[in-house]
């Protein structure tokens, strides 16, 4: 059975009767606008292919609409049925054919290969994020510009708050609230603002257009506004509307907190039971985390898909890999920048430094940067452009990382620190030693070239000769290089 | 009763009926030479200032000569007789007097404030130390060497073996052996050879004369000799006479070990007992460590007086001292230098930068130099000539501590690594991080003068001003910079 595509409607997105895999499909439905639909009306609808069903949850939007979302994960042809306690929107039936994704939509991210990640097409993804915790509350004209920044800058992932940010440096109101308020700022907690969610969607989907994964922060301890001292019920509906809402972007990850142990109005117990309502009301399995300040939640609780750290020990971040058998990532490691803070201002040199350490450890980091401005506008939290010397060292990073094995980088326990994937592909970093020379050991069941790289410099700088099993290699003598061996092809000779 | 100074022999030694205070009184006697002295002989003397008697163990020195060496640590005249179990040695009475000391001659190093070291003349003593430890054992072109590097070099400790040591690096024999050995070099333990004990007292005399203190290794793993896998017998007689030998000089300390738990002969238990008997046969009750590699000694254990710690944690090196209230030096941080090796090629700057983490933790740092040689010559075992860069802003920061406050640095629980004296003297070090400007928060209670130190450029800039309690300094911008405040004297204005 197929339906007329009259019947739906396809709000704010280009195509008509078609969604790419990955896309968005969206149906809106008139319905109440009285009472509080937020707390009186429930909505979704079961999306079928074939014999499979998946159930999506809908919200309201505002103004009598209400929306379903689905990010089909298949092609084919889909059918949906609606369901609600309200017969205006309950068992409205319709149908829309998903098909390939166009260039660039790999679909959503996920973990691969025990600690690392990968698109759900196959493609590799290499976690190169950055972190501009309240970039959407700046308003267009400063939003603007950060999406111009990062229509350059090296990163793939945007560690990003729901919630507005009331901190050092960020004195500035939001431009939304998520609830309504009155006259005096007090928050009504049932009533959302679907303006509030609609810009964050947009920006949301222009990360997405940039390739953008975005690491939402659902929660945090930096408010003024009461967000972080929400009643139970509060925090609850917030996570069902903004899951509702978002899950079907294709880019969407949860970060259920940053610095979790400082938002002291939720126990322990709160941040299990969060982590719960998000496995269950998202129907795609979006990756889940928690961030620290000084006390690790215990990652190895089952709906934690991956591990975020606060933390800037990257010389044993192997640790955490082999503790948790879950993808590392240093979301917060210290700042490249120059602020009276010690957490934002380590050097360029010093951030990139860590990026390599984290990564020949097998784990992945996170940039972010804070540097003094006359208007406050530090690129960690609210955007705008970059200042500092480390980005274009990570953009260096990110081409030599995706160059490397589909599989990842695993740490090899050999004396430097060293990854990569046996007989395969090595990349060892010296951090601050500095040898003349040096005996590396290599799987002897092929031969390899051998690469100098200079981080800082952005030098790849080839070695003459094949190498194989044991063998010793003279190196500059300076400090904080890496040597890369990449398996060469079958015939190659010196 | 004043005995005729004719009945002494002040072998090897330049006064004749005075001794200064901490210097060496020396009595020989001639005795039985048949069979083995070693084992058949006790010989001692007590020595006796008014009512307080000292009781010194004595030692065979070869060729039928029996040595007791003493140092006076009061001023006075000082009586001594002998006891044995030979007629000859026993019962012989003498007398000297110990006058004051001599420039340069402040006494032996002691604990002092907890986590500090003094001379017993109340002079503060910061150790700066170096590391060559196999440098006695290279014959006296490269020993003369050593010293005259030494002379100008910065340290006022040298870690070094009391054995021979065989290693990378380290192929040659020794010039002496510490015990006869036959023709196929078989060791008799029963044997001490007096030629190698003469020979490095004479090193720890130079040592001496160059204010350096002598930071005896007592055993150690790097052996093809037989002399760390001795019976227990033999070492606890090897302990016994070296101490006979070598406790009067008062430049020495006592290290049991080099990385104690490589040494896979001996038990935590030997450890024990060798402490034990370290303590129990030093009547000066010189300073006692052990240093490890991987397994860390419980330093807590009351016979040792500091923590000998081998790591590259020093940012967090204060939590050593906060353990175990005393004195912390990181003796082997990794060495500056360029061999295939961790531990053997780090940068320069990396060095000093330990010692600057070091310095602002609380704990002090060691020296030690690994640059490939086409000789073998690496300063780190065998000393000769320094090649770093990193001895000169050793030089520099010991300059600075030397002009600190007596009581030594004490780290501050301040945000930014921070050691001082509150009131007096504080020494902030930004590693890393390059704030452009930073609050201070000061004791109010005095104002202070600031300068901004550039550890590597060994530069010290006066800020304009005077500063106290809270307020907030520019800075460079520039990361492992320091900034120091002292305190101003009464009256000084801006």
């Amino acid at each position: 059975m197929k339906l007329p595509y009259s019947l739906f409607l396809f709000a704010g997105l280009s195509f008509a009767g078609n969604v790419e895999r990955w896309g968005v499909f969206e149906a809106a439905l008139q319905g109440p606008s009285a009472g509080n639909p937020y707390l009186d009306v429930r909505f979704g609808a079961h999306f079928r292919l074939a014999h499979r069903v998946v159930d999506a949850d809908g919200f309201y939007d505002g103004s009598g609409t209400y929306r379903v979302r689905f990010m089909p994960d298949e092609t084919g042809e889909w059918t949906y049925s609606t369901f609600s306690n309200v017969d205006a929107l309950n068992g409205k039936a319709g149908a829309f054919t998903a098909v390939a994704p166009s260039p660039g939509n790999h679909g959503p991210v996920g973990v691969r290969h025990v600690s690392h990640f990968g698109y759900a097409d196959g493609t590799p993804y290499v976690p190169i994020g950055t972190t501009c915790y309240a970039w959407t509350h700046q308003g267009d004209r400063l939003e603007e510009q950060t999406l111009l920044t990062l229509r350059t800058a090296p990163f793939n992932k945007m560690r990003m708050c729901v919630f507005p940010k009331s901190y050092t440096y960020n004195a500035n109101e939001p431009v939304f609230y998520p609830f309504d308020r009155d006259a005096n700022g007090k928050n009504d907690l049932t009533r959302f603002n679907p303006l509030f969610f609609q810009h964050l969607e947009k920006r949301i989907r222009d990360l997405q257009a940039l390739g953008i994964e975005a690491d939402l922060i659902l929660f945090h301890p930096y408010d003024r506004w009461g967000y972080a001292s929400m009643p139970a019920e509060a925090n609850d509906r917030y996570l069902c509307y903004t899951i509702a809402r978002l899950a079907a972007y294709r880019n969407v990850w949860w970060s259920l907190a940053n610095e979790w142990d400082l938002v002291k109005t939720k126990t322990l117990a709160d941040w299990d039971r969060f982590f719960r309502i998000v496995q269950e009301s998202d129907p795609y399995g979006h990756l889940r985390s928690i961030h620290h300040s000084k006390v690790m939640y215990d990652h190895s609780k089952p709906w934690v898909t991956h591990v975020s750290i606060q933390g800037s020990d990257l010389e044993e971040s192997r640790n955490y890999v082999a503790q948790y058998k879950k993808p590392v990532i240093y979301d917060e490691c210290k700042y490249e920048g120059n602020i009276p803070k010690r957490w934002g201002s380590i050097s360029a040199q010093e951030l990139v430094r860590r990026f390599w350490l984290g990564t020949v450890n097998g784990t992945y980091v996170g940039h972010g940067e804070t540097y003094l401005d006359p208007n406050d506008i530090l690129w960690w939290s609210k955007g705008g452009v970059l200042h500092g010397e480390s980005s274009k060292r990570i953009a260096f990073l990110r081409k030599l990382l995706e160059a490397a094995p589909a599989e990842g980088l695993d740490n090899l326990s050999t004396y430097y620190l060293g990854a990569g994937q046996e007989g395969r592909y090595y990349l060892f970093y010296f951090d601050a030693n500095q040898p003349a020379e040096y005996e590396f050991s290599l799987s002897p069941k092929a031969s390899y070239h051998a690469d100098i790289i200079d981080p800082w410099e952005m030098t790849i700088t080839p070695v003459a000769g094949i190498f194989t099993g044991k063998f010793t290699l003279k190196l500059p003598g300076k400090p904080y290089l890496a040597v890369r061996f990449e398996k060469a092809r079958e015939g190659t000779s010196e």
